[in-house]
């Protein structure tokens, strides 16, 4: 196995580009994964201060190195989620990361900041934890990158994740999600962008990313994600790319390329509606948000008067 | 486990509707899932003269019984598709049921009156087996169709192929075959109204139909068709519905109901451009249409004078 570039020993295959890289072609391969998904999908502008919501995982420290490497302004945000040793690990590597990197790192902490942790929401909604995880992480990377003044927050979703939550989304002709399932979504009144550099990634190759680079990341799986939908979904997408290399990323690239915009007005019509919450100031279509209306439910916040209605999770 | 309907002992459960039925309700069941499907996609009109496109199968027997307790006139359509032993006790089944029935069977023999025989089709084009079998097919059934002066084809598609298909057609984003995907394809000049009435109904389902009502069928599967791409789906879906009973379901009436009319534009365009095959008369985007190429590469047919494109094989 030869380096497709300087034909010397390679150390990783590809097989969706079939083609395989020494350690330092492979570095070059991945910087210009995403900056192509940056620029095809004019994510960032030169000289925009861009947030990392950044976990520990090897995604979101692969990505902050990567976007810092090809000269954006990257500061990094750590979400305290609660999640016992999972969480503690996660935290001292994204410190560890962060001060390697020597760039800015926001701590936001769900349990001291706002009163309750992503195990207490899970009893409390009696739904799923990645319900209320991804709920809690949608409104507080947006608040934070408003309240500190960063024009765009970059996730570290990579190929795999986005073709597995497109599968859902696609099992369930859910247009709505359909809508906003994209690299980019737009600024909107109250919502900074939001983008994800990594989607012409898959996990193998940011896991690869990180151990070539000598990046030490949490390698644990959330134990609260364990048995859920998304994971069966990247089951069966791996299945069907081991049958057929490229199939993931044909999948992935043929919606943003012939389906996304067929569904973007049924994304468009639910953001029309919204006004602001009523105790967060945050955009919302009813009176207080989810997140307000979650924490109520935890018990970590007094429901405002005339309030009942249970919080909606949105598994994304 | 008792009958939804009369509490008397079951003899089958269908999970995705959360019932089990006993012999004469199961039929029962099945009856109205194909009024329903009929019905709420205005398939077919009293009186109007419908032709079957029978394989021996469990699918396309139970259709045409079912067809004819509902009270319409359905005729059957048997096509020899000169596959060894498969194709003889395929052809012996529908024959057999058909006198059963007491109604009329058209035969065409690919063989004998095309001159050509599946294995030899896939021989000559160096391609999928299916895909010259499923031209060959959607051919022969609308040229029979329009020759003996029936007003609809209707096929044995049922839920789970349907579901297969699709996520097939996803995968790709194949817009062309997204918008052509639907249980009714209206006429159009040179086409007859394509139904299929099954689509409600799982394979398990019609496997059972025919058992209990003692449906003598064709049980080997195609031995042309083993490991094709849509049964490694049908594989896939299946596993979804057993961890989430109603998922495949949910899939295909999704479309159906949110999905498919953002993309019958795409089929629309490809069906504006047609003419007629200069050899046969078919409606074509071509000179010769698809059947009279392969007929051509197969040896079977001299070719029409300036021809020489190679035949587009479309695997649906």
């Amino acid at each position: 196995m030869k380096c497709r570039v300087c034909k010397g020993p390679a150390v990783i295959d590809v097989r969706r580009h079939n083609a395989a890289f020494c350690r330092d072609h492979f570095v070059h391969h991945c910087d210009e994964q995403v900056r192509r998904a940056i620029h095809s999908h004019k994510m960032l502008e030169p000289g925009e201060r861009v947030l990392v919501a950044v976990s520990g995982g090897k995604d979101s420290l692969a990505l902050w190195e990567i976007l810092v490497r090809l000269g954006y302004e990257a500061d990094g945000l750590y979400l305290g989620l609660g999640i016992g040793d999972y969480s503690d690990v996660s935290g001292r590597h994204t410190r560890a990361f962060a001060e390697q990197l020597g760039r800015r790192l926001l701590e936001v902490d769900l349990a001291a900041d706002y009163g309750y942790g992503i195990p207490e929401a899970a009893e409390a909604t009696r739904r799923s934890p990645c319900g209320s995880c991804g709920l809690s992480k949608r409104h507080l990377f947006n608040s934070a990158a408003i309240e500190h003044g960063y024009d765009v927050v970059a996730t570290g979703h990579n190929l795999d994740d986005e073709a597995a939550v497109l599968l859902g989304n696609v099992l369930r002709w859910d247009t709505g999600y359909l809508g906003r399932q994209h690299p980019v979504l737009p600024a909107a009144p109250g919502f900074v962008r939001k983008v994800k550099p990594l989607v012409r990634l898959g996990e193998r190759e940011t896991a690869a990313y990180c151990v070539l680079r000598g990046i030490d990341y949490q390698v644990e799986e959330c134990p609260m994600a364990a048995g859920n939908r998304h994971l069966g979904y990247k089951e069966v997408l791996n299945a069907l790319e081991d049958r057929s290399p490229g199939s993931k990323a044909a999948f992935l690239f043929g919606f943003i390329e012939r389906g996304h915009e067929r569904f973007a007005g049924d994304a468009e019509i639910e953001r029309d509606d919204l006004g602001e919450c009523t105790v967060c100031g945050a955009p919302t279509p009813g009176d207080v948000c989810a997140f307000c209306r979650l924490r109520v439910q935890v018990g970590a916040l007094e429901a405002p008067p005339g309030d009942s209605v249970p919080v909606r999770l949105e598994v994304r």
